[in-house]
């Protein structure tokens, strides 16, 4: 439903490849020379020409002489003659006229310039040949890559010192609700401290984003309207924390249809907790109203937003988009047609992964406190039962 | 072997609840006062006195007289006599008098100020009692937990807005070998870019530690050792990146042990890649040799460097501590008394996850980058088989 209305940003920055971790390449890599750019040794041995190895065996082996060490770090200087052989170690480059080289497990010392060689060893065998990892032009990452550590790696190891990724996404999260308070204040009677917002925040910022929390919009319209339009104006996707009463849901449903085209696409979903939610989009930009239950709010954004924010962020392959399958360890009720997630407590048990439901009392954040993840109770079962294997998603 | 060397560092800081997503507490924290400190409705519906509804049905309702409406964020002012509702939200305090709340769902209106309940409710019911979610002195999160964002909504909620958390681990990662040069600098015959050190930086990072990238250490004795009490210095915690022949990784476990004691504790791991790896310690502080190829570095890091920052981090709770079950595509061999890490892709069909074996050639940093996690194939196996059930660590 929301899938054609999340627009990934189009702002690009460069970056040190260093300090590139966790965020989204907006180019494609290649390769920008051969890798290995020499033909180096895989094994710590010695650089022969194969064909004075062949037939080769521990009754009869192959005398070779040994002309030199090949130096790391520098160009192979020694040269092979036929019955010659140079001490390698592992990554050193192949001397000059060998074509293979023999590990020192296969062979035994003579003396100090003669070697015996065990068993035979192929053309090109243990070398890495120029180009062998990667030959220049290959593809190495494509655009929308997530950069992980083996990435920055991959990276460097070609030179590829600067990438250009995507700015971070911008994302306003704003706290609506006449009883809310900021969490530094103590609340009177009938007020709450706004702590929904700043668990949103958290999460953007888990999902890559750059959380913006504004301030706490009062039960209005015209409050909810001009708060919301600030942020459309200084970020690239809206979160309204709705006030968990029905009107309070019904204002932000009329604010956000009256800011602008598509407006409210879906309000409410089959979904416990989080049945109030809204997908909405104002042009160009998403806009997501969550319930005001705290578990609800973090169920839902997890469902909802983060991959809007993948989306946004140009990412093709988000983390963590696996669930782990964990064994029920009690029956969790539920109805067919709606989806029910369930914050559970994840044990290791002979290898097994169980899951065991946390109950938490009217406000949930303290069951998800003590929880690991969420259990996911599908769409067409009316519950799952103990024993039966149910998709967790990990904090 | 290590465990005894790992020391939780202490040093701590204080930084604002809204900022240390990702931070390990180093204080145990408890509700500073009751939550909710008001008793607040559950539902959108009518605070009522639940004896008002006693044997209210659909055919013969409870005639309640609507005496208010209890404002969002405000004391309740409205107070009931026998007889009476007031209109009250989710989340609104409890007027006077009340205590439960009907649904307006089992409420039929009669006129603006009289409505029919046709169920009754038991005292209590709907209503969230004072100090129901965290009673004052209730024990939230404990010294050592990883602060994830429903733990700052959490605290948040009960006002505390600074917490003390452990400062980062520094990890220092020294590269050497005569063959490395800077990524930037473009390699000559028989060199390679630095590139573990960064990867592991990186790694480092993403366990939560503060990266220190040291400068390249040439391959002897005192340069190795000049490097390495540098980064005892200036480090909780050392990774030396040794070069990948039998002669440097001598050099690291001579240099180490020269150090301090205890020195060396384990010399080569039944594991692959990473048999070479160097288990130490010099005072308090561990330090790890890791063998030179960037796959392996990067296998041997996962297994031993990040429990060790997490460790010295305080963090009871490492993340990701669970491995995801896959099925294996095809066979993979071992050796039994081994453990073997092969790099797969993660595929999902029919719900069930299948875990593809990702071959590499010389260099396994690039099937790293196509895999999206480790498969283990355990000690006691000679191999796994197609269509077994594999752990996998993912990335």
């Amino acid at each position: 439903m929301m899938e054609p209305h999340l627009h990934p940003i189009d702002r690009v920055e460069t970056t040190a490849t260093t300090e590139a971790l966790g965020r989204v390449l907006a180019e494609d890599t290649r390769a920008p020379a051969d890798l290995p750019h020499f033909a180096r040794s895989a094994m710590d041995g010695y650089a022969v020409r194969a064909e004075d190895t062949h037939g080769a065996t521990e009754g009869l082996p192959a005398y070779l002489k040994v002309v030199g060490e090949v130096a790391m770090g520098k160009p192979a200087t020694v040269k092979l003659s036929p019955g010659e052989a140079a001490l390698i170690h592992t990554g050193g480059m192949l001397a000059v006229g060998a074509d293979a080289v023999v590990m020192v497990e296969n062979t035994r010392s003579v003396d100090a310039s003669m070697i015996e060689v065990v068993r035979p060893v192929a053309k090109g065998e243990n070398v890495i040949q120029i180009g062998e990892d990667m030959a220049k032009g290959d593809a190495l990452l494509p655009c929308g890559s997530l950069l992980r550590p083996q990435d920055i790696g991959s990276l460097l190891s070609l030179g590829i010192t600067r990438v250009s990724v995507f700015q971070k996404v911008k994302a306003a999260l704003i706290p609506t609700g006449d009883e809310l308070v900021p969490p530094e204040t103590e609340p009177g009677p009938g007020q709450i401290r706004n702590t929904n917002a700043f668990a949103l925040a958290a999460m953007a910022a888990k999902a890559g984003a750059m959380p913006i929390v504004m301030d706490i919009a009062p039960d209005n319209d015209a409050s909810l309207k001009a708060t919301t339009q600030r942020a459309l104006d200084l970020a690239d996707i809206v979160v309204v924390s709705a006030g968990s009463s029905v009107s309070t849901r019904d204002m932000t449903s009329r604010v956000v249809d009256s800011l602008g085209k598509p407006g409210v696409l879906v309000h409410g979903v089959s979904l416990r907790p989080g049945k109030p939610t809204i997908l909405a989009a104002v042009g160009r930009k998403p806009v997501f109203g969550l319930p005001g239950n705290p578990a609800s709010a973090m169920v839902t954004f997890g469902i909802f937003v983060t991959p809007a924010i993948h989306r946004l962020s140009g990412c093709s392959q988000p983390p963590q988009r696996f669930a782990a399958k964990a064994k029920l360890t009690r029956n969790i009720p539920s109805a067919t047609g709606r989806e029910d997630y369930v914050p559970v407590r994840i044990e290791e048990k002979d290898g097994e992964l169980y899951a065991d439901p946390v109950f938490g009392k009217s406000n949930l954040l303290f069951a998800m406190i003590r929880a690991d993840g969420l259990a996911r109770v599908p769409l067409d079962k009316a519950g799952m039962t103990a024993g039966e294997l149910v998709d967790v998603t990990l904090f």
